[in-house]
């Protein structure tokens, strides 16, 4: 089954103690569809300006990404130049941004787009992903991310969100912001009340924590001894989430299991090179290898 | 085969979001013989003066440990006062220390002790974990725990010890401290580097890293949704690990494997009460059927 993504699409400027790179493709709907490909029909919403390098589209084109909801507007390219230390790789410090077309982007479905039923609302203005909504005919799964920039300041629209998705990514440090608890299960429990019916809490470096009413699981992330770049990794992680839940077509707790497996490990190989330098040349054969590995590394014996 | 365990017995002063505690049994050894006693014979090697109550030294030896190694000294108990803050609960702040009798020890095995092979250098000052190692007849398996106190300020000491052991313990912090390594599995390395086979570094609610030449794995930890004392989870996690281990008798992939998901499972029972509360009364049974629950948490189907 088909999956639509609603996110950004950006043009990075990144710095971390492996180096840095300017005018890199990036975005939180980039990273997605750079790994939902791997799995399923990736149908890209985002807007950029008349600046995008079209070598960059041609390029998600050529990952078999659908385009046709990408609007060219009249404008800049959304543009993010951000920072990690080395003491902390998992916080990205946010040097500029420069939001160009994104501040009069209104988000539209094509026709043939609307009776996609699996969709994903990658981080963005939660105003935004809201209006994605009235295009939406036959949602099956409906998957939500966010940042610490909107819990901060627009909760309201956030919330309103939380209570209209079945599914909801946050990384610990959002999970913690947004429920005021510390322990992550108790975090899980309350973003569940809040009202998605699955929660997943991505730790970085120390894995993945899945919470519904039905069952708790959790596992290690594969072991990345270098972490070259981590942006992106969170939508690398929700696009083979959502991917490989889309492909099954089912949320057995099977099925979630493989999914967060498989969504572990993408984002794992997204950390080891700047923007999608991974990510782009994946194909679902190394995924799988890589997956073994890390299925040995937790096994009981 | 039998364990000896060289460390503190302490009178804990303890205060947490649940509450606060006084006068309770504790020190490295202590909580560590808690929990290896429900896997072999325990043996332990500390100090406490003239003021320790007997009901703790009674209580002890009503759990099966050997107790004739332990001193009663002239002068007070070794004594730590500590808090752990909401928002940091596995971080302890050291409110005071009163050494006692701890300034003067130095540590003796018995005649018939000396043959025994498995060994545990719980948390302890290194030059005073150094000098166990004359009676040491038949070492088979040698740990050592350690903490940032030493790392900081005997550090020599604590990198001869390492070169002199099997098995080295440590949190995050402490691993990331002695080696300058913000990456687990790279601190993993470089611990390797400094001596001992085998590292294992506790994350915390975070599970376990194991690490040798031949092997790595790691394992979640059981999701406690209440920590109300974190004091001595360390020692109680040390305490499964080298009692299973002493038990077992080997040291292959899976006898390792099994050992740590012993040593994480004890541990998640010590978060859950003040001091000993609750793992005084354990019982192997109940360590089992949590292990259970913990292995479902991360299986793949």
């Amino acid at each position: 089954m088909s999956l639509v993504v609603l996110g950004t699409v950006a043009l990075d400027h990144v710095k971390t103690p492996s180096g840095s790179k300017k005018d890199m493709l990036g975005g939180s709907a980039a990273h997605f569809a750079m790994s939902a490909r791997l799995f399923t029909d990736v149908h890209m919403v985002a807007v950029v300006g008349k600046d995008f390098p079209s070598k960059h589209l041609n390029f998600l084109r050529s990952k078999g990404i659908d385009l046709s909801s990408v609007k060219i507007s009249n404008g800049k390219t959304f543009r993010w130049r951000g920072e990690y230390k080395k003491d902390d790789l998992n916080t990205a410090v946010t040097l500029a941004t420069q939001l160009g077309v994104l501040q009069t982007y209104a988000p539209e479905l094509k026709e043939r787009q609307k009776n996609i039923s699996n969709i994903f609302l990658a981080n963005f203005d939660p105003d935004l992903q809201l209006q994605l909504f009235k295009y939406l005919k036959t949602p099956r799964l409906i998957g939500l991310d966010s940042m610490n920039l909107w819990i901060t300041h627009k909760q309201k629209s956030l919330r309103r969100l939380m209570k209209m998705v079945h599914l909801f990514v946050a990384n610990d440090g959002e999970a913690r912001a947004l429920t005021g608890e510390n322990n992550l299960i108790m975090a899980a429990k309350r973003l569940r009340a809040m009202g998605p019916r699955m929660i997943v809490i991505k730790k970085g470096e120390q894995g993945v924590l899945f919470y519904s009413d039905q069952v708790m699981f959790s596992f290690p992330a594969y072991p990345v001894e270098k972490v070259v770049d981590p942006t992106g990794a969170g939508d690398t992680f929700a696009g083979g989430l959502m991917g490989y839940l889309s492909k099954a077509g089912k949320l057995d707790d099977k099925t979630l299991r493989k999914a967060l497996l498989y969504a572990t490990t993408v984002a794992s190989f997204n950390v080891q090179g700047f923007g999608m330098a991974r990510t782009a040349s994946l194909s679902l054969r190394e995924v799988e290898e890589r997956m073994k590995v890390l299925v040995k590394f937790f096994a009981l014996t």
